[in-house]
């Protein structure tokens, strides 16, 4: 077991709620539509708020939660595909708000896998010695990156941040197993912002926008649903343990007939896989930790238990964590 | 020492050389304004090839140099700062490009410290046992974010990719020591590629362009002359090494006066600080792998040397790596 302990979780959301009756009246859709396809009621949309002003929210509340000052944190990540700027990186921004003096930060871009990336790559960070406090945040505001004039993508994503405040220590807490892996021969079935290269020098015409989502939906709902039940018994295999043994998967809320399609392929009962993606949509990189945040809160994830993080979109990528709690 | 073996080097270029005289055509500077304050007498401009392209001919190049197979890596970072896209990340499609299969693959965001950055992240990855061999590139394509009408930073920046080769090995290589910072709450003192959240909804317009390099070069130029000797020391001292023993210097090619001045600060000669930004200029995450590998390919970088590599910039970020080659 890799010891790390998840001292506090916490989430920030943009208060403006947009439900799929909003959404009908500016696209050609419907809440029915909507509902039944994807399981969602509604979303938040940030309103001048940007991912690193959710996120150093959210940094905010788990310095508080985990009763550490910011000079104690080591190590900041912020997981998202949907930062501020290309240039600082949005952990940095979160880094300079809550004055982390001895903290160094970076981003992980891997899509919606990002939280699960991320993680990762801290439970690494957290086998050096020096390294002892380190969060670890998915922060998206995707709504930057939507066309809404394309209704098959602008009803799915929402924007939000949530993240973990996580400590190396010995008490009994870690990650168990773990399976990350990356489809990039299929990258093209799920971009955002494509920023393309100068066609001549000198630039002859200013810059053209980037381009907003493009899902190929079918085919991402045909590799989530294939290969997700596959990392999830790897990661279980890894860990030594049998998939019954896990107290709840927390997946990344991109459908919930993705949801229900993994556990019935499990072959395990519905209610191990909690969802909150009614009231937020595909919060990309934030959604495994929001979900978690809100479990925890709601006294449904308690310490000793099994849960298993899986995220799954685009890159493509893959990768699934069974931590003990 | 943290064991790791740097296998293979590799850098790619774009064809298009773009002289200061080239630039003195199309906005009022000269290539002698250029040469005296930065040192920079050409650049790379990519035209067409995106950074996810050129990361995948360094790729490539240190599979045959490294003679590993793709299927024998099991992860691929790249840092950049100018992706070819949100997502997928620039990595992703490197790992597909190159039939990486057993890699997973995701893109560290920090800048001009990138490569530092995520040398660091390889070196924890490398602790895991099921970790062997990590690909390593900094790629960018700073030609997308460049404002053209603006001479302060247009003259600056230059496109590039290179990278290494690790694995995790008993051969007397490895890190000897870091120091690795950040400085966020000066992170707006460079900016590039900002996308504001929406300021409404239902959106009433369409997107704005992103904005383009925005540098307060001083505080830049001052940062890092007084941030990165100390860096050195520091660095120096995790390895229980003094800083003559450092074989060379390999910084981020940033400004050719930084560098004189960092050799200065540190009393030492500054041959031991060799440059190649007269003819790639700051190629962000890609300058320090840039070096290394023309170094190597000279002979000038060989088995034993300790090597200092140090990337200062955007966030602001700060990172050094002692290696013992």
């Amino acid at each position: 077991m890799e010891k790390l302990k998840v001292i506090a979780t916490a989430s920030a959301l943009p208060a403006q709620r947009v439900t799929n009756d909003d959404l009908a009246l500016i696209m050609e859709t419907s809440d029915e539509w909507i509902k039944t396809r994807t399981g969602i009621k509604e979303r938040r949309i940030s309103l001048a708020e940007n991912t690193a002003q959710l996120c150093t929210k959210v940094a905010t509340k788990l310095l508080a939660k985990g009763k550490l000052t910011a000079d104690q944190l080591d190590l900041i990540i912020v997981a998202t595909m949907s930062p501020d700027s290309n240039t600082p990186a949005t952990a940095a921004i979160v880094q300079g708000n809550i004055q982390a003096t001895n903290a160094f930060a970076f981003d992980i871009s891997a899509a919606c896998s990002g939280f699960v990336y991320a993680l990762k790559t801290a439970t690494n960070f957290l086998k050096d010695e020096k390294i002892k406090n380190v969060m670890v945040i998915g922060g998206e505001v995707l709504s930057k990156l939507i066309d809404w004039n394309d209704r098959t993508t602008a009803v799915l994503f929402g924007d939000g941040a949530a993240g973990v405040l996580l400590t190396a220590n010995d008490s009994g807490s870690g990650v168990l197993g773990s399976d990350i892996k990356t489809f990039g021969e299929s990258c093209e079935k799920l971009t955002a912002g494509t920023d393309q290269a100068l066609a001549e020098f000198p630039p002859q015409s200013s810059k053209t926008l980037r381009s907003a989502f493009k899902m190929d939906g079918r085919e991402v709902y045909n590799f989530a649903t294939r290969q997700v039940p596959e990392s999830l018994k790897r990661a279980c295999f890894d860990a030594r343990i049998k998939p019954e043994q896990v107290d709840l998967f927390l997946l990344h809320q991109a459908n919930a007939r993705i949801i229900q399609s993994v556990a019935k392929k499990m072959d395990l009962p519905l209610a191990k896989f909690p969802t909150n993606i009614e009231r937020y949509g595909n919060t990309s990189a934030a959604s495994i930790p929001l979900l978690l945040d809100e479990l925890v809160t709601q006294g449904l994830v308690v310490r000793g238990q099994i849960i298993a993080f899986s995220g799954f979109g685009g890159g493509l990528t893959l990768g699934t964590i069974i931590l003990k709690y």
